[in-house]
């Protein structure tokens, strides 16, 4: 007796054998797994005594949900407004004005289509990186959970104009001064974290410069009492190591190591320009990379040295980051980005496996979440974060190595059928948990509004003429 | 009166202007465009006298079919057979052992795939590299027409075992002597070339060390007589440099300039490692380069230099290669991987614009195919080749800049209708022209014989247990 019997295709599972199941099965009650085998062991159990039964095509692939480690869920209005531009004219010229413009409503209706978005493409748990109090964080946390989404929800903390300010670069609507984030954060965490075992409260520091020395220290200390995490950018792009050089003396990843930023509870994002002895401490704290490969295309930050990372030990995961960087929300893409951007960086084909961009977008990120106890693969006792991905598509046939296809060929939109925490969030394409349609029209409503007030992005960014 | 009357949605016509017409409408008759305007303008001629209307939604993106110019047909069966090598070894260990060996049942159910990816991805036309003897042209171009696609077929052209014999690294079930393979072009040419203007046969010589001298020259001086193509690899990887450098003292640009191969219906492909002064010598004879960016990225190639070939006005197409090197066929995410790698390439994010990234997928692939008088643009007078994209998705939301959305943010599947000679070859997502199920299934069937046969591929090649 289960409530969900999964039933039929290629499990993947992520458990820590790896292990691959043909015609596989996995039962699912109270929103925990219960079993997982072969369909034709488990069915004596499970196929007439379950509420529901999916039953899937031989060639379906049935793997743990995506876990996507870097999300702006402010910036899925702001796709397209922010092409052609490096890091710092890209954040001080489009996103910060537009971002710094927010009215809470329009955040969240950026919120809900970004969610929407990563359902649709088999994202089950994500990180946030930074909300701040003038997206209405109450408001964004109440819908993710009500959406049925899994998620670390990072809130943005600094006490400084600092680095940004010096340049006159972070937009005024974005300034925090004094301990007004970092209160606020520890309000939301005693509010929402744990919340049904789907929604954390992380720490969201900006970079270094708009946070002081102090307030980096308190949060890691803060960070380990609560059993939260920490997530921040760090060496987007070179300028960020001669900032840290100049000013402290120490190289980025040397510097969040000075500050308490390293560590098993620690999401560091991007880590483009790394050294050897950098990748080392990364690897030797236990301190997780998220990798953004489209947006370090995008944004000419420069390609990451991941294959190298991934020699090192250290746990790489994988991030779309956001709608001006990527412009998409899909992890399913990603990896394949993430893919061939080694081979040409390295000019070695052999550079990355699947396998490892697999472990990237599913165990990896779940161990960077601190939830790898609970989600990231599928096996008994596991809550049950599991997509169906359809496999009787042109671009997915022949059927020989449905890892290869995963990973080179598949888009999220292959993914059919969702489900997070035991409950059938998805089926056949449609989200079960959304009005789909509502939020779209509110994306498009709530975006032009966004745009006349910032003055940013109201006509299509072309050379072109339209009629 | 029209036969098909498209109404509403943006149009991007890709004329010489380049409009982009809001609430725009097609009038299409006898497969031509005969109108193209606004919608409350042509709506009084055609909203109630035509045949068949087509209405969409406001913000769907109406604009010319795409133009793959690099597509190996008989590669559909070897997706993911190939992954992890670079160049010379993916040929020897795997590309030709599996080419080599099809039956030209098994070929023909490869092109079937790959037709039907194409045309699902919104492709309308597309230029394949090189079929030989033991594939069965002449059933694969008949299936072709069959499609209702069109396609210049290029008919691989050898005389020497060359370069790849030297190394012993061509399978012999490719290899062609004597005059068999060029006789075998001419025949194909007077049969097939020109039928109904949607299919031309082409010459594809292989690259140096499989062609004479003497060979390439016949060839490029006939090809002018019959006013057709010739598509050749070139420069892919640098021992290709090495090699004309040491057996001809010349660059491979020069090369094939010095064999005839260049001018404006020669298309090179990939043309990876090419100096300033090649660049300059493409430009000046019009010759085309078909940038195939996953492929360069997944083979470890390299980048080819499209910025600066863009700046130095060589006219650059787009191509997704095949199954083993991208691994799908999908031209419309092909156009966000050239937009991410000039970047990255040269840490400039302005390096390249989604407009020219369109231009390389439309307009710049029909010159490429000289038939830009035909097609590649929505014009009246034009063959009527028309997709039109379902921009109602999260993933394309806000709907701000649809050329931007088009590059970074859609996929193939995005397409929801495809015109094609004024036919309409696929209506919300389902192909009217071939059994979708039936080519999937001979997909698979095909494959395992020839995987059974070569001995290759019969196993996914992972390093995690299968149960």
């Amino acid at each position: 007796m289960a409530d969900i019997y999964v039933r039929g295709g290629w499990i993947i599972t992520m458990d820590s054998k790896r292990r691959i199941i043909k015609d596989g099965a996995i039962a699912i009650e109270d929103g925990e797994i219960r079993a997982v085998g072969k369909a034709e062991e488990l069915d004596k159990d499970y196929r007439y005594h379950s509420d529901v039964v999916i039953n899937n095509n031989p060639h379906d692939i049935v793997m743990p949900g995506l876990i996507n480690t870097h999300v702006h869920l402010a910036q899925g209005l702001l796709r397209a407004c922010a092409d052609y531009l490096p890091l710092i004219p890209w954040l001080k010229d489009r996103v910060w004005p537009l971002q710094g413009n927010y009215k809470p409503g329009e955040a969240l209706a950026s919120a809900k289509l970004v969610t929407l978005e990563m359902i649709k493409t088999g994202t089950t748990t994500f990180l946030e990186t930074g909300l701040v109090g003038r997206y209405g964080p109450d408001k964004i946390i109440e819908f993710l959970h009500s959406s049925g989404i899994r998620a670390a929800v990072a809130r943005h903390v600094m006490d400084m104009t600092g680095y940004a300010l010096e340049e006159n670069i972070l937009h005024e609507g974005l300034i925090e001064l004094g301990d007004k984030s970092y209160k606020d954060t520890i309000r939301l965490y005693h509010k929402y974290h744990g919340w049904d075992n789907r929604i954390w409260i992380w720490f969201g520091p900006r970079t270094p410069g708009a946070v002081s020395i102090e307030l980096y220290r308190k949060m890691a200390e803060k960070a380990k009492e609560l059993k939260t995490g920490i997530t921040m950018h760090l060496a987007e792009v070179k300028a960020d190591v001669e900032y840290t050089m100049t000013k402290f003396g120490k190289k980025p990843v040397e510097f969040a190591h000075w500050v308490g930023l390293t560590g098993p509870n620690v999401v560091l994002v991007h880590v483009v320009w790394a050294t050897d002895e950098e990748i080392k401490l990364l690897a030797e704290t236990k301190t997780t990379v998220s990798h953004n490969p489209c947006s370090n295309m995008k944004l000419a930050s420069g390609a990451a040295r991941i294959s190298d990372m991934l020699k090192a030990g250290v746990n790489v995961a994988l991030g779309t980051d956001g709608g001006p960087s990527n412009n998409d929300y899909d992890l399913l893409r990603e990896m394949k980005h993430a893919a061939l951007l080694q081979p040409l960086r390295t000019l070695d084909a052999k550079a990355i496996r699947v396998e490892q961009v697999l472990e990237m977008a599913t165990i990896n990120g779940a161990r960077a979440l601190m939830i790898d106890h609970m989600v990231g693969s599928i096996e008994p006792g596991k809550r049950a974060d599991i997509i169906v991905v359809d496999f009787n598509k042109p671009h997915l046939k022949p059927f020989n190595n449905p890892l290869s296809h995963l990973v080179y060929s598949a888009t999220g939109y292959d993914v059919k059928h969702s489900i997070i925490d035991g409950k059938l969030v998805m089926f056949n394409g449609k989200v079960l948990t959304l009005d789909e349609e509502e939020i779209l029209k509110e994306a498009d409503k709530a975006a032009y509004s966004l745009y006349e007030r910032a003055g940013l992005c109201r006509e299509p960014e072309t050379i072109w003429p339209i009629e």
